[in-house]
């Protein structure tokens, strides 16, 4: 592969707010990089942060990398001392990574105000470093740091920057728009000046921030005006709004610019984008393009049939490309079509029965009218197909009764105590347990699961993973409808349920009970 | 201003997964957009859409937009039929818009598959119904749906379709990337090549999407190619990977481009973008560009004190001419500054109070660490500068305690019963009540309400107006910090409140009374 596909998502990705990477994430995560064919995988700064130098010791025992090449970041030698006696840089060749970056300084503001010298010293610092790295059989390459702001407060000093690290033997210079504030039209009309200033020798990179919004599309300016080397993280991670997305960019450049660039397969980009992210512990960003969860989920009813017919016609690629489904999302503005759609995705065939289609299709409509939303609660959408195909809900328990109790003594600061008692049937058996819980919802849960658990082990292992309230008339204050979704899991998938009521306890119970259900009948467990 | 920002927040916003705006969200909505200063902002479908004809309706009345004009949505008249004749079309006549933005085919492949009809036909519908509603004195856009990969496919006829909707009186033709998937150069290309095509006459739009994460390249590059109206939304919401984010492209536009185009100050940004988050109830995305929360925090590490000595060196723009502000996340300098600013808008003069300045400080990012939120509750943050400068907060009542119980006999389908006691010490006379409500927040809302009547008759005045829940860290399920906002009213001034506990009761009790004891301060009673 000619083009560098370089991954920076240990070292520049971990500076996002609240990412937190220890040295067993970064050896999680690495291989899964390797498996999506990116060429070159930063694990970090070697000397500068022991958990990296950790990571570059154990990488080379514990993994192995069948595309990826391990770089190594680190910075040019301090300013009057020599690169062979400099210890972060030595501590780069001690990480034995194949491949050695180096942010050198290519805005002259920066070399004068925050490294404190002048500008033929940082370009000495530049060349020294290299030429030290280079003689050690390493391969360098450069991040200009600051480039783009540098290149236009003062174009001859970010020049001269680049002109040095490639006369000194870097593979690679990278430059970088560490701001993240370029345009692209500004990116085509200086990558193409520094392509001109260097004759085309030496390969060039991008480093792109997302600050003004065009990060991929700055990328992909710079690939455009010759640049042969990009640099990028998972999900978009990085500092302050982050770096271009790794997968956005590739994905551009396979699917619309044909340019084979990963030695991976790019559908397996949505499944290795979200097992990052389970790593990383963020939320994926369900708008995220190509693998976000609502990438390719349409809601306009009036354009399902149409949908139905010509996919091509309402998607930018094939979603199977990169690994991630069309959905179609069941919301008031659904017709027929989008239901059949839906109930086709689930396993549920309805093409040939047009009445039950019109019955599902109004029931749906008439409890959408009256708060439900299935767009975001798949299982209990489910759950109303399968009650429609087969006349009935299979009745696990039956309620009695349920109460819960919330009551506080004292004063501001004082906790309230929450319990909630649950009086179910289960195969003629009565069954009555209270929950305590750190509110009335959680108590709820807590006497539900107790009261199920006796009856069907299989429960034990159905976890609530997120749960979510909405007031949907707002103008009645707390008089108004409350939806609740629920999110929970068996530890390998997720299912959604909704409730809906004038009271949050209600509509609480009803999401709590069909996720309940739903997590019985894909176990495959008969009712008592 | 010549140049039009168009948003469609309220109409292809509304698209996104999980978004549902009933009318009062709109029309909570519409003033926000207005403030911020958009040319245009779209309501809606008026006729389609049962809630959106109400929209226009209230909106006639309720509404004082001093920026922004409303646009109705809607499209061509159907095939063969008088546009006059065409209810859909008679529909966008009775919204009173001034605008009517009309969705026309200009793809011949969706014309013959979706539409079933013929290249011609599709012509005359889009010349019929411009003329028709020109003649009843609306100002008509059209937005020319899939024209980017229609063009890509047959250039002849969809610029033949651009051309019928500019002769037949249209002010404005958006070029729509429907399924966003166009790249920069492809809009610069396709956009100057039908510029040519109209020699310049009418005023051409640009619609994007993020499927290939280029929408602000892409509206940049149409502007740049001579575009003067685009079309985007708010935090970029919209169907799959969302709209263009209208405020990234606009900051764009002024603080780069140096091009004035709103009516309003962009220093409001961020604050509306986040009010908007409020009513949408879609988590802000920290990473957004310009008004993210991280959009301009520095991880402080070797560049701490570089960063607060050159700030310019280290961000793209300056923060505050969008409403943002730097944040290093290890040692926090922001907030006193508007906290004082705050405090001086409520009345308190901080300025020559350091210490309880820094006192405040310190308490309000406390309290917003563990999730309370003043932005939106502004009755809350002035309880919390009156206790710091009085040193207390007016005693009206003690709480000795209360408690809420819900309970269902029965089966589904049967309702819940709710009802709460509070037990108050108000001028040491000891009042026990208890209220009943369709759920546990109204039962304690109106319990509080009987047993503060008897005391302070001015109470009776004051009503709930809105009531937000918002579970803050979703990972734990049930398990979750709940956050409450309560919006009441004493018929002339709205306040809110907010209240923050593992139990949305707790929350929602610490909002209630909080609300009260706001009331009470401002109707001018003294505590008894």
């Amino acid at each position: 592969m000619n083009f560098h596909v370089y991954d920076t998502t240990l070292r520049d990705g971990a500076q996002q707010e609240g990412i937190n990477l220890n040295v067993a994430d970064k050896l999680a995560i690495a291989p899964l990089l390797d498996e999506l064919g990116v060429g070159f995988i930063e694990g970090g700064w070697p000397g500068a942060v022991p958990k990296d130098t950790d990571f570059f010791a154990r990488a080379a025992t514990e993994l192995n990398l069948k595309n990826a090449v391990l770089a190594a970041f680190g910075a040019t030698r301090k300013v009057g001392v020599r690169a062979s006696e400099d210890k972060q840089v030595r501590a780069l060749l001690d990480s034995q990574a194949p491949v050695v970056t180096l942010v050198a300084k290519s805005d002259i503001r920066h070399v004068e105000r925050a490294l404190k010298t002048d500008g033929p010293e940082n370009l000495r610092m530049i060349e020294d470093t290299v030429q030290f790295l280079r003689a050690e059989g390493r391969r360098v390459f450069i991040d200009a740091e600051h480039f783009f702001d540098g290149y236009r407060f003062d174009p001859q000093y970010s020049r001269d920057a680049v002109l040095a690290a490639f006369g000194a033997g870097a593979e690679v210079v990278c430059l970088c728009d560490t701001n993240g504030g370029m345009l692209p039209h500004w990116v085509t009309d200086i990558v193409g000046e520094i392509r001109e200033a260097t004759g085309g020798e030496g390969i060039l990179g991008m480093h792109a921030h997302n600050d003004s919004g065009c990060a991929v599309a700055n990328t992909l300016a710079a690939i455009d005006a010759g640049c042969e080397h990009f640099q990028g993280t998972i999900n978009g991670y990085g500092e302050r709004t982050g770096n271009v997305d790794l997968v956005t960019t590739v994905a551009n450049l396979e699917l619309k610019y044909d340019r084979k660039v990963l030695a991976g397969n790019l559908d397996d980009a949505t499944r290795i984008s979200h097992a990052i992210a389970e790593i990383t512990n963020i939320s994926p960003f369900a708008r995220q393009p190509y693998v976000g969860a609502s990438a390719f989920a349409h809601k306009a009813g009036l354009h399902a049939s149409a949908i139905k017919v010509d996919a091509d016609l309402y998607q930018h690629t094939d979603p199977t490309l990169v690994g991630n489904d069309m959905r179609m999302l069941v919301s008031d503005m659904a017709g027929r079509a989008s239901i059949e759609l839906k109930g086709k995705e689930l396993g549920f065939d309805l093409s040939d029965k047009p009445e039950l289609l019109t019955s599902i299709t109004n029931r749906v409509k008439h409890s959408e009218a009256s708060g439900y939303t299935y767009e975001a609660a798949d299982a209990s959408f489910e759950l109303v197909l399968i009650e429609e195909v087969t006349g009935e809900r299979p009745e696990y328990f039956q309620v009695q009764s349920w109460r819960a109790i919330v009551e506080r003594q004292g004063r501001r600061g004082t906790e309230a105590v929450s319990e909630a008692t649950v009086k179910l049937l289960i195969g003629g058996e009565r069954i009555v347990v209270t929950g305590e819980g750190n509110g009335p919802v959680n108590a709820l849960d807590a006497a539900l699961r107790l009261a199920l658990e006796k009856a069907y082990p299989e429960t034990a292992k159905f976890d609530l993973i997120d749960f979510k309230v909405r007031i949907l008339d707002q103008e009645h204050g707390t008089d108004a409808i409350t939806r609740v979704l629920i999110e929970a899991t068996d530890g390998q998938t997720a299912w959604s349920t909704v409730g809906v009521g004038a009271n949050l306890l209600e509509a609480s119970w009803e999401a709590l009970t069909d996720s309940a259900i739903y997590g019985l009948i894909h176990a495959g467990v008969n009712p008592l």
